[in-house]
């Protein structure tokens, strides 16, 4: 068996999302992609994915693993599948990755954006691609949010999982930039719960227009309550950047 | 009688270019706009742009120009034409404008811009506005192409214009800039022929491929011979940036 690593992005707007759905269950990523590789390679293959993305959400650094019976040479491969994939499926890297790697085991941390048009001008080019958000924003107030959020903690009330399993995660960065009308917030951590990210932006926005506490932020970390959160922001303004190994 | 200066940007993707045409004719961005300002005023409003983009050609700065009879603020008719208009339309600013002004007869020049993806790695973001080119180019050779371009010149030979009016056009600058795995052609002159910008754009990825020698520019200024030129580029790579007025 060979492994190998493959870097994937995608735009997400037309998908149910990363994970493969059982039959009628609508589109997926991996479902396009193991399609292609199985066109190729004439038997099936499963795909192993870093972790899922919603429906809507974007990907400029997915990776997945896979294995093949029989070894293709990885440029050879990555041609074919590049003629295979649609053109919101980009397969941009393909390396052979040692036996044990595992997209999802083997990442130690993960990179996501969000993007917020923060203008009444309209956004027509990325119109995709960001969440509309016209009203006044207060930066320094979001960078304070933004700074509580960061390091070890139980973030269970700032996500919609709702199993018994540790809801404890290391946020390593939180920065917030804004670029003309654009304010991009980039979080990178070790792993974050469902809906996470989502879910803290839409309380980060909540505190830059004035409508929430700074203090409320340590009350969620402390209690847990996702009622007390803010609110999820749209898919489409998410995009995974990157995943990290070792 | 009160005329406006409106600015706009769209995503020429669904649309069969600029101009209105009789029913049946496909959706234009000139119907869009003069349907929102219909709705919006009560009357039928028609509408002048700096000149005809092509079916699936973008604009981040296309002018038109309207006249109302009865006066409305700018701050409110923008507020509702951006009310009005689809996603793929953005109406980016509106003033006041003299009784004489016309944002086709007023205009003293015009920028487009052409995108290449140059580069084998699939662009999924900007797929639709950029026409995708893998292969190699010399830039210092399609550089030295554009300099013989520049000034004053019948361009006719560079067009799909077969009327008998002068094509006689003053091309002011004309700039290649590489970045990343994009390539940029920037083009800026006093008006442009029919197809000008694409023709332009085909034949000088001829030279940057070492397919077609510079001198056969020289000729085509002097010959005006459209057969010797280059192949007319894809409309989704083209975008008219700005509108120049006095």
């Amino acid at each position: 068996m060979q492994n190998y690593k493959l870097t994937l992005a995608y735009d997400g707007g037309r998908y149910h999302g990363w994970q493969r759905q059982a039959s009628g269950g609508g589109v997926t990523i991996q479902a396009k992609v193991e399609e292609a590789l199985g066109r190729i390679t004439g038997s099936a293959v499963e795909i192993a994915g870093s972790g899922r993305t919603d429906a809507g959400v974007h990907a400029q650094g997915q990776v997945a693993s896979f294995a093949l019976a029989q070894s293709i040479p990885c440029q050879e491969l990555l041609q074919q599948l590049r003629r295979q994939l649609p053109a919101d499926i980009g397969a941009l890297a393909l390396t052979y990755a040692p036996p044990r790697f595992h997209a999802r085991l083997s990442a130690v941390g993960k990179v996501y954006q969000y993007r917020i048009w923060n203008s009444a001008t309209p956004c027509v080019f990325a119109r995709q691609y960001v969440y509309v958000y016209p009203g006044a924003l207060s930066l320094p107030a979001m960078e304070q949010g933004a700074a509580r959020l960061l390091g070890r903690h139980d973030f269970r009330g700032f996500s919609a999982y709702r199993g018994s399993k540790s809801t404890v995660r290391r946020l390593e960065a939180l920065s917030i930039c804004r670029t003309g009308q654009e304010l991009r917030l980039t979080f990178r951590g070790e792993g974050f719960l469902y809906n996470m990210v989502r879910i803290l932006t839409g309380t980060l926005l909540e505190i830059g227009r004035g409508e929430r506490k700074l203090d409320t932020i340590d009350e969620i970390l402390r209690t847990g309550a996702r009622g007390q959160a803010g609110y999820t922001v749209p898919a489409k303004g998410l995009c995974l950047m990157e995943v990290i190994y070792p």
